[in-house]
This record gives structure tokens, sequence and C-alpha cells, in this order.
């Protein structure tokens, strides 16, 4: 089983604005986009730094797994995701480490990626999502990152009218 | 302000041994070293992946910030490390940004490198620990990078004569 990277660190939080206050203009991240994900029932704004990306996660609904964390403890850092190989044989692996599994077999995120998450009782205390790049992936983040760079380039730093058009516009466009 | 990567997670656990029975053995990320950081009253197991690293740290007395953690909340991710190129000129721009900082000034931690901790108030609920660099920083990594394939080696995996020659032969030249 290989572990290539930290795909991300998910935070739950109240209000995206409000985080993004923090995350994006006091911390200086870039945003690379907001989107709304209905299957995790959750607004979602992507920082990516490195190789990494910070998520903030606004939940959008009371009954999906972040609202009750946010309910339950606050805001704060919900889970760890790192990107494997192959995750179909990862979670062949952890099965047979007697590790407890919440997704048993991988779930198919946004633009086909698969994701499976292990449970915090078999973790020491951490909630961890295995992610396996596919097909789409590349592609997707390539234009993610091109209209990043447009972004930067026309809007600067803050968050000029060019910069929140370019955000508008993502709705219409899909992604 | 210039965040460049995640540089490490740090989670807070009850015995190094237990979680990196998961951690390493099962998850299957290598495991570079373990160290005993008095100044944390810790105890600190340093797992890289990609760019980044999970750090494991066990609490070696009662009354330290993880210690406190531990008891409080359980097992469980405790912060999030960001490298920043001037850990200065990010503390004055957190200020002027009515952050609320833990450290005013950045405490000087194992081989020379710059820290400083916000407090999780101003980021919604997370502890996010910033980190610059130093002049000893990539010589001690090189140390532990060559120190990890020996083991690689001597452990009986594969890695190629050739690589490790490299790595061996990076120290002697230093950098």
């Amino acid at each position: 089983m290989k572990i290539k990277r930290i795909d991300h660190i998910a935070i739950v939080v109240e209000d995206i604005d409000q985080a993004l206050g923090f995350w994006r203009d006091a911390l200086g991240l870039d945003l690379s986009h907001v989107e709304d994900v209905p299957d995790q029932q959750s607004i979602v704004a992507f920082l990516p730094t490195g190789e990494s990306e910070v998520e903030l996660v606004k939940p959008t609904t009371d009954s999906s797994g972040v609202a009750r964390f946010l309910e339950k403890r606050g805001p704060g850092i919900h889970h760890i995701c790192f990107e494997v190989e192959d995750i179909e044989a990862a979670l062949s692996s952890l099965r047979q480490d007697n590790i407890r599994l919440i997704n048993e077999t991988p779930m198919i995120g946004t633009g086909g990626k698969k994701i499976a998450f292990i449970h915090p009782e078999s973790t020491h205390g951490v909630l961890v999502e295995l992610y396996e790049l596919t097909g789409q992936e590349p592609e997707m983040r390539l234009a993610r990152a091109r209209r990043l760079a447009d972004r930067v380039l026309t809007g600067g730093q803050t968050m000029a009218n060019s910069a929140l058009e370019f955000l508008r516009g993502l709705g219409s466009n899909g992604r």
C-alpha cells in the first residue's frame, strides 16, 4: 500500500465567507474556487497550497456527518485525505489488518474520483480519507489552475470586481 | 504573506508504538525517525509523505498543551503547520489583521527553525503553526533522508544502490 501525499485537510466551518477572512485574506492562501457539493450536503471552498489543499466545508443540511461534527465539536479540522495509487488494493490491505473502514468499497466522487473513509477508532482519533486519482481528474485540476492563474492575474490579492465576476461565472459554466 | 506548503499535521496519541501500528504498518507511511523533544515535553514520530509529514506526538508530562488536549479530547489531530517564507513578516501581517497570536515572536525550535502558533479563535477552530526554514534545516533533513535510506536497505526492501549512493553522497558534499 502506497500513500503518495496529503491531498487535502478538511476544516468544518459555520460560514465560508467569514472563514475566508482568515484562511484567504489573513493567512494568504489562494482561493481556487467555491463549489456546492450536493453529494456531501456541503459548500466547499478549495485553497491549494503546495501539492495539497485546505478545504473549508460548510454543511448545507442538519443531518450530514459534517453537520453533526459542527454541532457537537464546533468548527475545526474534520479529516485528512491521502492520495493512494490503488484504492481497492488499499482497502483490501487495511481489511487484512483488521482496520475498521467506514466505506468497504470506494464511493465515486466529483469527476469520477474514488474515495473511502477509515474509521477514527482504528487511526487513533483521526478521520482519514483515501483518494485515488482518476482519468478525468488531471484535466479538471488543470482547468482549475488555469482559472486561478487568470484570477490572480486580473484580480490581484483583493477581491476585485473581475475576480468576483469570475467566481460568479463558475456557477453558470459548471466546472 | 506567502504560504509555501503544508509542513506537517500533528496528531496527539497515547502511545507511539500503538499509533505506528496504524500509521506505519497498516497505512504504509515510512517512519523517518522518533525523537524525544524535551522543549515540547513530547516524543514525536516523523512520517514523511510527499512534501509534508505526519507527526505522531505523545506527551511526556501532564502539563503541556498536548497533554491537556489529550486529556480533554482524546487522541486526534492537534495542529496543522504551514511553511512560510518570512515568519516575522507573517506575524506582523497577521497582527495588522487583528489575528490572535499565541506567540507574538517566533520560538526557536530544533535545529534553529523558527515557529509560532496562531490561536484557534482566529482561525475558525484550528490550531495553526507557522514555520520558517533556517540554514541548518536542509542539512538535518538530508541526514534524516540518508538514515531512512539506510534503514530501508537494511530492512530488506529494495532501493537501487545508485540511489543510495546518491543520498549518501549528498551529505559529504554539503549543500
